[in-house]
Order: structure tokens, then C-alpha cells, then sequence
């Protein structure tokens, strides 16, 4: 952390682990997992899936919530003000781009829910999902850490969460703005932990 | 930009203006502009305070909406989970940290209101005000940009506005980190553009 | 009006129609409109149906955004308290109760979207999609008058909408808590206008 | 209950508290409160006042969380489109209006703020400080039953909270609207319950 921020307080506290993790993750959909597609085809988002699942395993065993979203539009028009040419092009409701990577979704369990913005949270119901099932804490995996992952962090913190931000757990098209992410969110809004740390939390919390 | 976001069609699109702008200044309150305050003294947000003054003063001229915010909290625990030291414990409504810069403030023109977290829109009724005043396109300084700046842009992006980030309107602790920002929020949410873009585009407008 | 609400200032004030209509309706899915689901079967919804069949015929000639929402659920524990048996049991994802019905549905112009709670606005896109549109003026119809269209209502109007609601393309399970509806919220939030209103009035609009 | 909606599964289920109360007052301000203000002086929200200060009593002996708002607006059009006069013209930022009254308000204690809309939950940070604070269950007292009252209840079912309705801790300017809003909410979103139940729970809670 540069000593600027430091010395102005900037990540002054940790926050912790609170009493419930519940998982959140952002965007793991074939439009942005798969190569086959004009935002697809990231080696650092590979890598951030299968962290990705190998938490949701844990998760979904220890009766963990878990939220799994996608971007998806339907007809012209009904987006907002997107730069990012592929994303109201291709990501629309029914067509293969919105499909959850298999390697993480799963129907039975998970919430599964469609979002218009960056943040997950933003105009969907994600906080009154995690309220209801008295989560306190919210771990955020996906991509793209840079967008909307980041988005999504902020919103969490935002609500009232305590937000940990799974570094290995995010991917980017690049790994610049991943870094520049973990910089900017860890000494603001989120503890930035590893899988490892929160399988470790989950296996040590009793069920709810 | 980095190549492989423009592979990937970031940045594709152009936004520009549209029929009315709303100007939505961040956190220019004492703590953040006044060296006394832990939080303060920086160069960098000096800079941004003047140019918004200067833009401010034509937007009052043209009647263009105004929304000036603060960050303030009341007792303890009545804030989210920051890690930002001073901005719990300095940041308490009724003390002098939490005043609007005068520089920037007008009271009797101004929609000033107090904002809890990072984002001016996140549960505040921010975007009540521009709907009711027929804004579509909001341009966006302050401090910090790589904080609540980049927060509120991103809401105001997600609320289906026009969004301008205005780069010499907002300031930072360093300059990384508010480059970093331009960089990534200009790709996906919003264009960037300077303090005389938006005045050369609010004479332009017809009154609404 | 009770003379004890009016002496109050409550109905003072007309709200009167904006720049430009958008229609918004609640809930016509076949749970509500079709006898052979629990909920359904309401000669007073029957009717609503139609007149509101009536006015999308005319805003979607004229080009007026139209928004058509349904209820549904994934699955256990992923709704909100609700205390009405049929709608956490019946309204599911991919079930025949959450079609729109064919009257008022048209999937290749409408905004059609999935919500959670009972207002249309409730952690929906709902408002930065009118807002992209420049909407300024929102009328309500749909089913059921005292639940989810009161509550759409109130958001209209909180989102800083001017908010028409249409009383004979709004219907409810019985006329008794319909007509309170209008009572409460007429004096409020919105103006109560007829289906003949709002087609006229779209009539005399010039197109966006 | 009307026969219709109950042979429609309306009220089927009671909802019940969960593990940890909070209240929220609604707009117990002297705007509303005393007769001196063009809205104040009935007889039917000063019952509510007292029974709810008699509520809060307990519920700050017990550590419970106490949010307390009141509705104020800054200068001119920056208010929603409300039709009760008094409401935009009365209940002014600085005023003896939007003072809450000093039978309710415990400024050390409480989480004060001020609300735009009727929902005491719309664009605010309430639910944010409620789960911040492990709130699963919302009591709701407050002014007027049919109006801002109503518009929370439904809200705070919306954000996932289990939520109690208290009858005798409501007032309005008349019983009729009341008595309608109690029937309306009660089979649908919120248990109906006395200002005693509430406390009796409080006290049988264990401190979070």
C-alpha cells in the first residue's frame, strides 16, 4: 500500500470474518469463459473458475447461500449506456453467452439471477436473498475483477456487509487491473483473502 | 488503452451528451479538501475543486441541476464496515469535517444531501432528483476518484444515465490510482472529458 | 375524500401528465388473470386485462415504452416472507402460472422482466430503463389493486415519476380493497385516471 | 379476512419473529404529531406515540436497534410529485416541523434520518444499518398507517425481512384507512401485532 494512503488512514482495519458467509459469484457465464466468444478466452479468468469451484463445493456441502449471476438483455434499447460493444451485442437472454459456465452453476442449489448493471447488487434481489438467510459476510468471486467484480464488492460493502474479496477467485482480461482492483478495494471496503482462507472459514464455522 | 480490451470491444463506444445535464460534485466537504483533517491536503484535489467551482458557476447560470454530497454518520456503528480509519471517526454529522467546501456550495441552489457509502447514489435519492428534473446525462467530479467517485459513476451508469467522468473536476491522493480509474471506467461506463468539455456543452444547450 | 384528509392538504394537488408516457404493467401472468391457478379467476382482473389490452395497442403504435412484469421463484427460500401460500408455491421459474398472459405480452417490443417483491420497482431495472427512455410520466395497470400495483405505484412515484394510475386497467380479487387503493393513493401519489385518459393523452403526444 | 382472498391462500402462513428485533418509527415529527402543524392533531396518532415510546423504552434496555425518520426537503423541486400540500410546503429542512417529537427520540441512541419518499426503506441506508446489525425481524411504528407506514411495512418485506405490524403503535387521521391498511398487509406481508407482543418478545430475546 502506498504510504500516502497509509498515512491518511487507508486501511487502518481489517474487517473479518462475521458469523455466516454467504458466496457471491459475478459473471461466470460461457459469453465471458469461453474463447468461442468476443470477451472470451482469459487465462487469468480460467484459473479464477476453477478456485471458483473448488469453493462452491465447500460451500454448497456446508449448506453455505450461494449466488450465481449473469449479464443478459433482451430486445435493443433495454440496456444502459454500455462502451463495451460485445456486451448488449451478444449477451442476450437465451442465447448461449448468458449460460453459466458448468463448472460452477448448480441449478438445484444455487440463486440464480440475471442482472442488467456491473454490480450484482445493483436493482437485483441479491441483499434481500442474503437478509433472508441472515448472512453477514459475503465473499465475492468472478469476473471481471476491474468491472464488474469490483462493482459488486462495493455494493456488498455498501449494504452493510463484511465483504472479502477472493483474490484467486477473479479473473481479468489482463492482470494490471486486477492488481490496480486489489489495491483501490483492500484499503477501502473489502479484506482481500485467498479460496484457501475462506474454505478454511467455512469448515471451521458451524452450520446455521 | 491496453490492446486487449480494445480486442475484446471495450471502449467501442462513444456515449456523448444528451438532452440535459445534471452536474453531481463528490464529497467536497473539508475533510477531504482542508489540510487540518487526517484525510486532507491534497495538490491533486485542490485542482479538482477549482475547475468544479468554475464549472458550477455556469451550471447555476444555465439552471442546470446541482447535487452536492457528503459523506456523515451519527453515532457509532451507524456506518458500513470501512477500513478507512478517519472516516468514522472524524466524519460525524454536525462537526466542521463534514461541511460542504465553500468554494463549491450553494446552499440555496444546490440539492445537498448526506450519503452513507461510497456511491452519492447508493441509497440516496440521488436519481429521484435528476429523473424529476428531466436529466439524462450526468457529469460527474469530485474527490476521491479512485473511491467515491469511481462509485458514483458507476451507479449513475447503471441508472441508465449518460455519464461524463470529468477528469480535471476530480482529485485523488496520488495520481496512479485516479489515471487507473479513468482507465477503467472510461472503457465500459462513461467518457472522460474535461471541465470545458461539459461548460462548452452546457452553452450549447438550450435551457430545459 | 374524507373531509378530515382534505382539510389536512392531503389531494391538494393535481399531478398532471408529463413530456412523455410510459406504461407499466403489473403482473398479468396467467396465476392472476386464469381461473385454473389458485389465485386466478377475477372478473374485476378479467376486465383490467382487456382495457389494458386496449391501451398497449395505442402506446406501442405510438412508440411509448412499455414495461410487463410477472412473479416468479427458483427455488425454495429464494422469495421474501411472503404469506400468501400459492405465490411461493405456485408462481416458479419455467411454469405456465409466470407466463405473461398472451393479451397484453409482447415479447419482441416490451421490456419484460422477473421481480421479487410485490413492487415492479423493487430491485428491478425498472427505473433506469423508463429513465434511458426519458420517461417522466408513468401509467400503472395490473393486477391486484391493493398488492403488487399500489406498491408499484408508490415506487413511481418515489423514483420521481409523475404516476397515473389507471383504475379500470387495474384489478383485484374483490372491488373493496380496489377502491381503497384509489382512495389512499389518489390522495398521495398519484392521479387516478381512466384508460380513455391515458390513450388520449398519448394521442395528443408528438413521438420522442 | 374476506373469504375470497383467504379461498385464494392470502394469510396462509404466519410469518413469526426471528432471532434478533429492530424498530422503526415512522415519522413521529412534530409536523405530524402536534396540532399546531397543518397535518398534526389526531387523537389517533398521539395514542400511537405513546405506546410507542413505551416500546422504545424496552427496546433500548434490551440493546435492540432503534431507526427513528422524519421527512424534510431542502429548498424547492427537490421533492417527489406529492399531491398533500403541506407535506412540500411544511416539512422544510431547519423547521420545528421535521423535529421528531421529543416522546420518541433518543439522539444518542437511535439511528435518526431523514427520508425523500413515503418507505422510510426507499433510497436510504436503513436496511444497510439493519444488517449491519443482524436485524432478521422489523417492528414498525410510526405515522400515518395508510400513507409512509404502509409503504414501509411492504418495503421491509421486500428487503427479506420478517415483519410485525403494530397495530397500536400506528395512528393515521382517521380509523377507517387504518383498519384497511392493517387487512390489506396482513394477508400478504407482515404479521399484525400489538405493541405488547413486541416487548414481551424483546424480553424473552437474548442480547445478540
Amino acid at each position: 500500500m502506498s504510504d500516502v494512503y497509509a498515512s491518511k488512514t487507508y486501511g487502518e482495519h481489517e474487517i473479518g470474518f462475521g458469523r455466516k458467509i454467504g458466496i457471491l459469484v459475478i459473471d461466470f457465464q460461457r459469453g465471458f469463459t469461453e474463447s468461442q466468444f468476443p470477451m472470451g478466452g482469459s487465462d487469468h479468468i480460467d484459473r479464477a473458475v476453477d478456485n471458483t469451484a473448488r469453493l462452491l463445493k465447500v460451500a454448497r456441502a456446508k449448506n453455505a447461500p450461494v449466488a450465481n449471476c449473469y449479464v443478459a438483455y433482451g430486445n435493443d434499447d433495454q440496456f444502459p449506456h454500455w462502451k463495451v460493444g460485445a456486451v448488449t451485442r451478444d449477451l442476450r437472454r437465451g442465447t448461449k453467452a448468458v449460460e453459466l459456465d458448468p463448472r460452477i452453476a448448480d441449478h438445484g442449489y444455487d440463486y440464480v439471477f440475471e442482472k442488467w448493471g456491473a454490480s450484482a447488487f445493483f436493482m437485483t434481489p441479491l441483499s434481500s436473498f442474503f437478509t433472508r438467510h441472515h448472512v453477514d459476510t459475503v465473499a465475492v468471486t468472478g469476473c471481471v475483477t476491474s468491472g464488474c467484480v469490483r462493482a459488486s464488492a462495493v455494493d456488498s460493502f455498501q449494504f452493510g456487509f463484511r465483504t472479502m474479496l477472493v483474490e484467486d477467485g477473479c479473473g481479468d482480461q489482463e492482470e494490471g487491473p486486477h492488481n490496480d482492483t486489489l489495491r483501490d478495494v483492500g484499503r477501502r471496503y473489502a479484506d482481500i483473502v485467498s479460496t484457501d482462507d475462506v474454505i478454511r472459514q467455512m469448515l471451521r464455522n458451524e452450520p446455521a
